[in-house]
């Protein structure tokens, strides 16, 4: 409805389109397939403009994913008090709406974990720490619990699958997909708790 | 202690040597970060030699990564008899027998695996593919059992997550970590299989 460049925004919001559109292009396709000219186009800008922001797409989608993982972490918490599987349910239930309302930023992170290596492997590792911290933290578990802290990190790769498949396909409802998640961490903390005994 | 281009291979054996030596290079870098130069230095030939026998490092990382795929789909198999523990623990082993045998191989596919996007991440799925039917054939389950795929599948990604873990820092010896893989497997099948039933 507009013409190119004929609205003025102000750098923070014109900044923050960019990174929205680049989320929306990088959640549908591998980040060696986004172009400068692509996330031009999509926020509705020209090439010229995206440089006056950033230097270059790695730099943008490395500010797309610190917003999208900053937003995550600081909604990981577990409450002090209540039985041990309602506790973790808090936990896991902040995760999964995060993704429910943020699902673009989700899977561009995670799809692309790998692309800009460093940079965003590092970020999926930034989250998987704090989800292993919230998880400790929330089970009463504290200090240095190598086996305990391997099953919690596996446990959230694998929920990282499980909830870019439900994206896909929500074979189950958000409510019996955060029970079964808590479920799987109950059963994979319990597994390792006997391993460890045995 | 040979010249460059020295020796003089069959063709099968010199796209071997090119491959083997990708595969080292790629499970030490990210592949946005592996050229035709380091590849040719790698293999010590000539970057024309490379054209050859490949077009791009993608090709040679599909052809790599494909060796590689092969080789572990073809040892995932379960015994028909025995307890299930036991036999689930067979597949468990070859899995992780093949990782200790061709590290490089493994570290590469996984690392790599969104950046070859479609080829590689299809590689990454197609060994998860065949992890879910060897489990299900192993526990002797049957058909459509959504919930039962998606338990396997994510155990598989968490696995991939030990493995790695495992090749970089042994917290435990050979045995134990398949014992413990076998372990967390049968626990989320466990919580799967309560989670239908409630």
């Amino acid at each position: 409805m507009t013409t190119r460049g004929s609205r003025r925004l102000p750098p923070e919001q014109r900044r923050r389109q960019l990174i929205d559109a680049a989320i929306e292009l990088y959640s549908q396709r591998p980040f060696e397939q986004v172009s400068v000219e692509d996330i031009a186009a999509a926020a509705d800008v020209s090439r010229a403009l995206f440089y006056r922001y950033f230097t270059s797409p790695g730099e943008l989608f490395a500010a797309a994913s610190r917003v999208a993982i900053d937003g995550l972490v600081a909604r990981l918490t577990t409450p002090a008090e209540g039985p041990l599987d309602q506790r973790l349910r808090h936990g896991v239930a902040e995760f999964v709406d995060f993704v429910e309302h943020h699902p673009a930023a989700f899977v561009a992170v995670v799809r692309n974990s790998s692309a800009i290596s460093t940079e965003t492997g590092g970020l999926v590792k930034e989250v998987r720490l704090a989800i292993v911290d919230v998880i400790k933290a929330g089970a009463g578990l504290t200090g240095e619990l190598p086996l305990i802290d391997l099953t919690i990190w596996c446990w959230a790769a694998a929920m990282e699958e499980a909830t870019l498949r439900w994206l896909r396909e929500p074979v189950l409802g958000k409510d019996a997909l955060i029970d079964w998640m808590t479920g799987q961490l109950l059963a994979m903390l319990m597994a390792t708790g006997q391993f460890s005994a045995g």
